[in-house]
């Protein structure tokens, strides 16, 4: 259990790191949508190993393959079920991972719950895992596009060095212009040399990944407990590597007065009521107020590092850890799509549960 | 929709801030707890308003009765109703709110969500909905208890003044020391000087919740989306006014390597596999590693302020909004107990789903 | 767990026959729709006991109290809570009850699921439970009629002795005539005679209440699992002393061959398509095709006998059971209420997951 | 959505009749039970056209591939997805289908649902879409008989002709003997005889399956909604063509008498307590007895026909369809299969979460 989100745009993930094959099934996709491989495969790139000299080189074309859900380009409203088959499995690495639990990676918390676990490449607890998500979200993030609502993530910060980003403006486009997937072009190379100075150690790096989503309506989120908030904070959580989020203000809100920090309410231009400031991050009591959505998320370092470590074996012997084969330095860059994957996740789920409110007319 | 949460554990909380009750249904308590009204009205009573001139001056006894699912002491599997009625609800305070919107409440998203509200004290959206969340929350303590597992909340930050709290050490009575609920006894001084200040000045202040839950054994929560460290954070964001949330090294984290911030593993005394750090709060791969499990929650100043604010009519037509009535210059002391309840549903519901697990003996 | 139902239009039952108290909350009930208690008092008082002889003479008023959700007779969206509380509740009558398992009743299996139980009445097991779903149908109801959808059920066979009623212009003020709910003027006498027969035998009979939900528009129900019939099939399922469900055709339907038994299309005079014959009972691959939704449900006779019957006690010692107390001769008239609420349940839920598909307009 | 069933062992399927490939995800099944493609092949070989002249000569081997969640024939507690790619789709067969809606098929109502369907075979509404069903029932039969339960379905009654099958001992090898999965080889050649006219008449036949499941303990089931019969009853009525279902005395026990009907407790030669009688089909109040559970399952005569028949076509013009291609007459062979597995998604997942109550040791 533990391997579905949503609740009427519900996606299934599945797949093991080295396994045969890894995909999703989403279920509750609304017939009609215009869709094709396309765009799928375009996030599952800008998600895989491989693309540049910052993240790993695991050589994987994560090439999706559509089996089910759509018809002549047009999703069925049946279960849309995606495929990637594994390729690039080198097993003989993850050797001495079997004999020593690998610090502040999930080794010893699998045993731990299934007592087994895959232990080539860190099995379900890889992050290759994600790439369901990622496939499942570009759906998301089609549907959404309907009513006009888009999702930016971009890195914003590297081992404390952070960059200047204008979260109104900034475009999908802008974000990749860099391997680091950081907009900001004055400061990037110096994080860009941050993240390579780790690689040179051996060594890993955090950092700090924000998003915006832009277009959504007031209206979508379900008080009390699946407040809209609460909801894009657990789909953050739930990527590996991460270990806070914040929405709006965040943190620094706690340290303002209450009549520095609300947003005063007026009427825009358009006759719509807005806000004047945004420290509520686009969400007021579980709900979207129409203002953009704004999430912080930050990522702990790779835990996966070329130096040894102390440790301990499944019978807790101590021993030493070497590791071989391919790291990531620093996983942000992959990131970015896999943040805005269950971003999107979660409004196209907050959306048709909007949608069926309004089953009596106004 | 978005009124229960948990899987087998699972609550549903209902009722208004000044309809004629409120309270919550727990379903799946396992039978043959013993359990009576004296821990939850306990807990109830650390939330209740008016316990100290910190909190809103509201008078509410919160008397909370069982309807269902206990006898003669003991839990009987089936659903446990609990219901607190309301008493003193002064809905005269709220003629204005009718006419304006509050800055930073949900009034604008609720109507705009559901194109009616209940205006009075905040209707659904008020923070008294949590009563129900305390009372089902004092149930999950009762059987995490049972298994050894305990959990502290307290106040570590206002206003940007931190205290400095031994989290391995601190106890609940501790926290209950002073009205601030904040067991720094050198800082909190200070600390309740700056909510005074605050609300003299009818303004309000907000700050950081930090919580423990201790006993806790390896092997809870349920990759890949219902890791444990995303359904606590989704609790953390379900409660009014929480804006952020870290597990671990949350985001101070991010600006380490990662040779500085793995957790080495080593064999503890008692023969167990322990971590010499805990950067990871007591969670790797969404699994609990036995470990302590740390958490950070940002709470925003409380949007209640007695000062006067520019906003507009539902009709979007400009208006001063001159609050009256009572007000909270810090929800903090209140929100411990339910950061509490919430993170005891969370591991009672994961403690359950775990056992279902074992069904094949190892 | 089990003790909620619906996707969408979500309820939760609560409640021990002899506790204090019994209800539930309906989560999901879309905003705005006109309510107050007495459409829901009116169904509550058409399955209350003492309301003929033919029933049990329990004196329990069934009064209803609404605790959220409704504000000034219109609902809010947020949860409706409703609560009965008990008032005669004779439990002397149960001491025997305690001591000797009950044939056909759940005493033996509560004990041997919980490990403990409520016995007075049949705790969670009675039949009062219904009193909840009833309620919460009421609700359903209101929301249906909205889009002209309204339900009928009546008594069709009571110990084999069997009605005629024309299902497509039998109205609930035709069944609501005499005290069994048989709108058949001219077989019911017999009928009542055969009930009145069991009730002075000491004995129990029972028999089949047929159901019909008119005006569901094409397109309701949810393949594959979700199938309008399947999730039909365990409401009934879910009624005490249920053991048998049909739709359509049933098992007489298995006597046909297909060229018999398919229901030919054409075009109506209103240019909608519909199918000459019904033996697909409204739904055609698990989505209702507008025509008449028909089911047939089996009841057994009430387990509850005035005659001493052999048993054992919990240690598996031989007993004989000499009941005390009051009885139902027949379910089946206080039965029709709650047969038409479980389908107003299923129907208000499927109408709102079908609602929420039409994200994308044609 | 509506794809998934179980709440604990939780299947997805997917699939279209003629798309690239079927399938299922199983979330929940426990870790470490032993594994392998052999069991779930000889399931699916029982449910796969072209078995025998009885059925569909449609030429599938249904070759299931295991991509994820089984590592050296072990399960590993996470997802395991099962892929089925379907190879003799004759689209064009289907070419009329597009132009006229088949009696008593989905094809209408899945256009009025969705505004959109995958033609060629059926789509999703094929009962090809039960392979998936069969693959993960296949792993669930492997579950329960780590506890000794076990499942047996036949073909009981075909066309009216009844069969005579002592429901306590017959064997699967029993039931599997002929083609038509009948174990009274006396009645079967008269059965077989029938199904035989209908196909060379190009017309088809119903029949009712029954079955019955061995060793389930006593305490499985959670009332009120999620009672086991209920489960059960929705499980039976999401299988193509059904259109009843009973549990124990079914329709027949309406037509006795409580004094009658009642099963009697004594207390067995093992020590445990049983009933003298199995009219409650091993289950009281929502929840197993310990007595074996049965069912009777009602098929209708399978809607394709060799036959013209008057239909419409989407805009509701008059239209014959004269079906060509592949039928079967008589579809409770390759139903048998099928029905077995839904009973073991039932039975496993009532299994797991009867195990999770167990979380506070007697």
């Amino acid at each position: 259990m533990g391997n579905s989100f949503g609740t009427l745009f519900r996606v299934t993930t599945f797949g093991e790191s080295h396994g045969p094959g890894l995909g999703v099934v989403v279920d509750g996709c609304p017939p009609r949508l215009p869709l094709d491989t396309a765009p799928i495969q375009r996030e599952l790139d800008r998600r895989r190993p491989g693309q540049s000299r910052l993240v790993s080189q695991r050589k994987e074309p994560d090439q999706v393959a559509i089996l089910s859900g759509v018809h002549d380009g047009l999703t069925l409203g049946t279960p849309i079920a995606m495929v990637i088959m594994n390729q690039d499995a080198r097993s003989k690495d993850y050797e001495e991972v079997a004999r020593a639990y690998r610090p502040s990676h999930a080794d010893f918390t699998y045993d731990a719950k299934y007592g087994i676990r895959a232990i080539a490449g860190g099995g379900r607890a890889s992050a290759r895992e994600t790439a369901g998500r990622v496939a499942a979200g570009a759906i998301a993030q089609q549907l959404l596009a309907t009513r006009g609502v888009s999702i930016v993530a971009w890195v914003d910060e590297v081992g404390g060095l952070a960059a200047s980003v204008d979260e109104l403006t900034v475009t999908r486009e802008a974000v990749d212009v860099n391997d680091l997937r950081c907009p900001d072009t004055a400061a990037a190379p110096q994080l860009i040399e941050r993240v390579e100075r780790a690689r040179k150690d051996g060594d890993s790096i955090g950092g700090v990944i924000r998003a915006i989503a832009r277009g959504v309506p007031a209206g979508w989120g379900e008080p009390v407990f699946d407040k809209l908030e609460a909801d894009l904070a657990k789909a953050m959580m739930s990527i590996p590597a991460v270990k806070g989020v914040e929405n709006g203000s965040g943190f620094a809100g706690t340290r303002m007065s209450g009549s520095e920090h609300n947003d005063l309410f007026y009427r825009r231009d358009d006759g719509r009521i807005g806000t004047r400031t945004n420290r509520s991050g686009g969400i007021q009591g579980g709900i979207s107020n129409g203002e953009p959505i704004t999430l912080r998320i930050a990522f702990k370092p790779t835990a996966t590092i070329m130096r040894p470590q102390d440790t301990v074996d499944p019978e807790g012997n101590s021993a030493v850890l070497q590791p071989k084969g391919r790291h990531d330095p620093c996983v942000l860059p992959r990131a970015v799509p896999i943040v805005e994957a269950m971003i999107a996740l979660v409004l196209a789920d907050h959306a048709l549960r909007q949608h069926a409110r309004g089953f009596i007319a106004p």
